[in-house]
């Protein structure tokens, strides 16, 4: 319920938010350097990734009906004022000091405690860097964020609308402001291990050097008091039956990667990836079952770095029986400090881990081989020709093994991802009908007023423990706004003269939704049903689409444009993004995109969103999203010696016939539409009754081809 | 009618010839390395590419019939023995010698008289690499010609099956066989600047030194007397009215594009890249339109090295209209010192430009730069921080700036390719006519004979010149063998019982064509016919494909096989390659392929085949190719404010109907199929007459939906 809450959008995959689940290429470049992008290839989406979304809100599922004042000048300057007193303490000495999103872990969800850009910058949005110099202080952030950090930021702050003609990087601006030989500090904690050394070496160009200020965030310490304390919400463990897999054999097998990799550790940071190896869920931030921590597994133990006060005597037994030894959250770097003076080779994903981690690390295997040197009578050979290293710390630097095989489902996770689906359509059905009730009724209903409702029918299905993420409730032209977030002072009416976009999930004990219905309750006008059945065909072709074992997922995602490619219309975001079961609604490594950079193939057992749409600015918003799961296709033949696999729907819930124009739909698609109603009836019907029930039924009927 | 010319294969867009179009990644390292594809990623066609082909035949446009005997191992040895012997000359020095495919040119189809791979091994195949040391002769080719290179290699030779388990890559060989500190020679024209420093470094591995042979080569000095001259036919203007823009404006833009990156001058090597900048054609090769030559273009003049007996006196006076003077093809080394002696900035190619004209330039440069350390009081200021070289002579790497300007056609280009295509469908439509005749009266034909046929229609044909490659004429299993090359001795009839696969095409005075259909001339198998159908429903689905600017081939790649993909089958090549306007008939830099390295747009004025096929081992090949022209498609929107793009079919030849499946026909497939036959019949009709018009008619008729 704090105000920070309510300003935040929903990272779905947009052009803005790939660099999220595309987490292998460094995060922050878009924000510190020139946007790279190559006009000739890329211009299917003009607008290039600006800045990484992070989102948060408050640990409620409940959107915030408070508002938000203006920060007062007085208030803003004062907290710059101290803030930059602290540029000249001693231990500090900086000329310059960059305010991030991030918390220390990549996290696309983040604690109030973490929210230091909005705490010192006043703006609340999800996207955003704040720099600070001795006399100038200016906020990056991207086109969805350009009007409420206007009337967020006090006049202190130069707005830098990033991404538009001749506004700088960060890089850029901090090399013309600063004198040449300047020192810009950060919180190595909040910059992957990559995106700092981008940095450095953007500002080394004007011989500035970045400083890692370990001890303490500086915005924490003009936040002192005030700072809310880091969550520290009970754990639970996972249940077996949903995670599928005990967390010795998930152990067994990363122990025989890092073996295989030459790897005796590996430190892992990404909150997803500890749950998911734990079989433990938190509560920490909003939206994703997680908790804050670190781990780090080597050969023959596994340290969990958290704070104990969240760890049951149940949480503590299940992890004993894994043999994992707690820590203190703290006492991460130390430990890492540790495992360079026994000479570790620590498996480093330099694109996650953060630049606190790895630099300590690295620091301190430069100290082991310097106290070597010093030893020159011992005699270490060091390096053996045929075998590698023999001896002495090493960082192996590779993408985390965490990942992908978190995103391989085992049959059990499959289960309760179907499972929570079917819940989460009973509950979407009721809504429906409620909203529809409404509309006749002639009851103004308001953006929020439906997402709140909604939530409501979701909190009532067993099992339902949150929003999987901020709905986006987006009616008529705010339905363009791809990262739309309704606010309760500003947002619109939904009625029966407009479309609505309605794009939400839930996280619920067996299993993590995320679904995209578009709508119009009156009479939807003949260029809407065009629009809204060309996504349809394109939603199906990739549904329908059967291709070999290890194809990318952005080989797909031009049959999900064809339809309007064939009328001059596209989108500009991914047509599909990994979703985590039981956890973080947007995950990699694979993806559905039309940027190439995503090689990783599509695998049995992956979940990834389908979810075409169609924006006209100022006009409507189109989407339809179901969730998918890739499966093995029996076809007659198998050529190349490969396996081809298809798609399993996750999500049922009726795609309202009323906006298709039936005449632009082949027998093909005609028949897909027919069978998906027909079995979202089958399953969805024994979970509703009454006119919840009969509502499915009427929005189930097979259509007839004129 | 030389024995060379008859055991060549046709580079049509498969996996192995398609490092020819994407000829900006490294030629040779497919050769020279291990295999580095990604099993992941790429395993839709697990066979990587192995050899660049390198095709050649004799001059004539006729198949030959002359059989070619076993090379005996006397023969073999004594070329082997005088080569050796060369090894130990003072001016040589040599522990081993690599002889490519290659000529100077990177060259599809080259000369005989360059040759020397083929002549110094016996192996005639097109795609190999000969290395000889001083006691071991090796040879690597690929699949296509394990059986060809068994039988014509004597037993001095080791045959290295290229991409077969435990097979080492040359550069392997070579580090395994000599004793450290070899020295191994190459002829350096005949290896692209890239491929000789890859090989370069590969070899340094255990200290071997590349040796670059500027002189002589060495299998010409063995070859000697009974070489066969370098090609000298005459060289012909490509009229106005064909090339569409004249010399002077392709250099205007050529030395603008040049101004640009800040060069002074380009050294141009591609044959079809000189041809096309200069509206000129020659004959020095078969199936290319093509002239030995290089080009030098500078600011302010342009040389044209050649054998000036191939100039007539009209080309003379062309070229000095355009302001060219000619030099020896031989002087193009010393041309290459002079230009790095007068301190130019010089455009190269590194990709196809050979590593003699690079490594010559450089060496200059070097030269040049030693000169002036040695002048310490000449104070010449080398790099000027803001403008960049401000003196002095340097090579920029770049990819040439034909390539893109030569691949979008003009509309006098396109007016050719428009024209030639229909007379060649009105050949191809006699010639079905005749088969069909053929097959009815019992006349047993073999592949051979049958494409001796096509060629005399095509001959009868205005301003037919030659044929574009040697025509794939394959009849039942033979069908499945991609680059299958029918020879007289050995190959199959065509008869009523089999499957046939035609591949063939012409070059016109004012265009070239290629075409592929698959007929049946008895009772197709059902197993047959689906899988046709399945081919032309991929064909049919590229062929309709819209698409925004700046898409990249592969993007639509995955239409192309989508229907194939559905029942578990594919083929292992590309879907299309580009082709030049009365010049080559595989030429960059765009393509439509599986393969996700080539990011270069599709563009307005492309030509593109459109070719997906299917090939079942050792029992039938389907392909169906249609050559497309890239053309802007009016969509009633332009999302993104970008053009949008589709293609419009230059061939005109019907597609058989006995072949289709109509139950698994969509009705937009129907409606392509009908109005496709319905402009065949248009466009051919009045070119044809008899029983050929007869056919036409029968053979265009609308299809009807059960």
């Amino acid at each position: 319920m704090h105000s920070l809450s309510s300003q935040v959008a929903r990272p779905l995959c947009s052009p803005s938010s790939h660099s999220r689940y595309f987490r292998f290429l460094s995060l922050s470049l878009p924000i510190f350097h020139s946007s790279k992008s190559h006009p000739k290839i890329f211009t299917i989406s003009p607008k290039a990734p600006l800045l990484t979304v992070r989102n948060c809100t408050s640990i409620s599922a409940k959107p915030s009906s408070e508002l938000r004042n203006k920060r007062s000048n007085s208030d803003s300057d004062e907290k710059l004022r101290a803030l930059r007193e602290l540029f000249s303490k001693p231990s500090v000495g900086i000329d310059a000091y960059i305010i991030p999103s991030q918390d220390a872990h990549q996290s696309e969800f983040i604690a109030e405690c973490y929210m230091r850009r909005a705490y010192i910058s006043g703006f609340t949005g999800s996207a955003g860097t704040a720099v600070v110099t001795k006399d100038k202080a200016a906020l990056w952030t991207d086109g969805r964020y350009f009007l409420q950090a206007e009337k967020q930021l006090s006049s202190s702050w130069i707005l830098m609308r990033a991404g538009s003609l001749g506004v700088p990087t960060t890089i850029e601006w901090l090399n013309d402001v600063l004198a040449p030989g300047g020192r810009v500090g950060i919180d190595p904690f909040l910059f992957s291990s990559d995106a700092a050394e981008e940095l450095k070496q953007g500002i080394a160009k004007k011989n500035h050097e970045l400083v890692f200020l370990y001890d303490k965030n500086l915005v924490d310490e003009v936040w002192n008091k005030s700072r809310p304390k880091p969550p520290n919400k009970p754990i639970r463990v996972h249940d077996l039956k949903y995670a599928g897999v005990d967390v010795a054999s998930k152990l067994l097998s990363l122990r025989s990667e890092l073996a295989d990799s030459g790897s005796s550790a590996i430190v892992i940071s990404m909150l997803d990836e500890i749950a998911w190896l734990l079989n433990l869920r938190g509560s920490d931030v909003p939206h994703s079952p997680v908790m804050y921590a670190y781990l780090i597994v080597e050969t023959d133990k596994a340290k969990l770095f958290i704070d104990t006060s969240k760890v049951s005597a149940e949480v503590m037994d299940h992890l004993k029986n894994a043999g994992i030894e707690l820590r203190p959250y703290d006492s991460i770097l130390s430990e890492v400090e540790g495992l360079a003076a026994q000479g570790a080779n620590v498996w480093l994903d330099i694109s996650s881990v953060n630049a606190a981690v790895v630099k300590t690390f690295n620091s301190a295997c430069e100290r082991y081989y310097q106290s070597l040197e010093s030893k020159p009578k011992r005699k270490t050979k060091m390096y053996d020709d045929s075998n590698g290293w023999s001896g002495g710390p090493t960082g192996i630097y590779r993408v985390s093994p965490i990942s992908l095989a978190k995103a391989v489902k085992n049959d059990s996770e499959l289960e309760g991802m179907r499972s929570c689906h079917l819940r989460d359509a009973a509950a979407l059905v009721q809504f429906w009908v409620w909203m529809e009730e409404q509309i006749k009724k002639n009851v103004k209903l308001t953006e929020v007023e439906v997402a709140d409702k909604l939530l409501e029918f979701r909190s009532a299905q067993p099992g339902f423990l949150d929003t999987s993420f901020d709905t986006i409730s987006g009616s008529g032209a705010n339905g363009a706004i791809i990262h739309y977030r309704a606010e309760p002072d500003s947002c619109s009416v939904v009625d029966d003269k407009k479309l609505f976009l309605l794009d939400s999930g839930g996280q619920y004990v067996d299993g993590t939704t995320d679904i995209t219905r578009t709508v119009h309750f009156g009479e939807p006008a003949s260029r809407q049903k065009e629009c809204f059945t060309r996504v349809l065909q394109g939603h199906i072709a990739l549904d329908q689409a059967v291709f070999p074992e290890n194809t990318p997922g952005f080989v797909l995602d031009a049959f999900a444009r064809s339809s309007l490619w064939k009328i001059g219309l596209d989108y500009r975001h991914g047509t599909g993004h990994g979703v985590g079961a039981a956890l973080n609604v947007h995950e990699g490594p694979q993806g559905i995109s039309f940027r190439f950079g995503n090689m990783t193939p599509l695998q049995k057992g992956m979940i990834v969103s389908n979810e075409p749409g169609y924006y006209e600015d100022h006009a409507f918003g189109i989407r339809i999203e179901n969730l998918l799961v890739v499966k093995e296709v029996e076809t007659p033949n198998r050529f190349g010696g490969v396996g081809y696999l298809g798609f399993e729907k996750l999500t049922f819930v009726p795609i309202q016939a009323k906006l298709i124009d039936l005449s632009l739909l082949s027998a093909a698609e005609f028949d897909w539409l027919n069978d998906y109603h027909s079995r979202v009836w089958e399953k969805v019907s024994p979970l509703v009754d009454g006119c919840a029930r009969e509502w499915l039924w009427n929005n189930t009927r097979p259509l007839v081809k004129l």
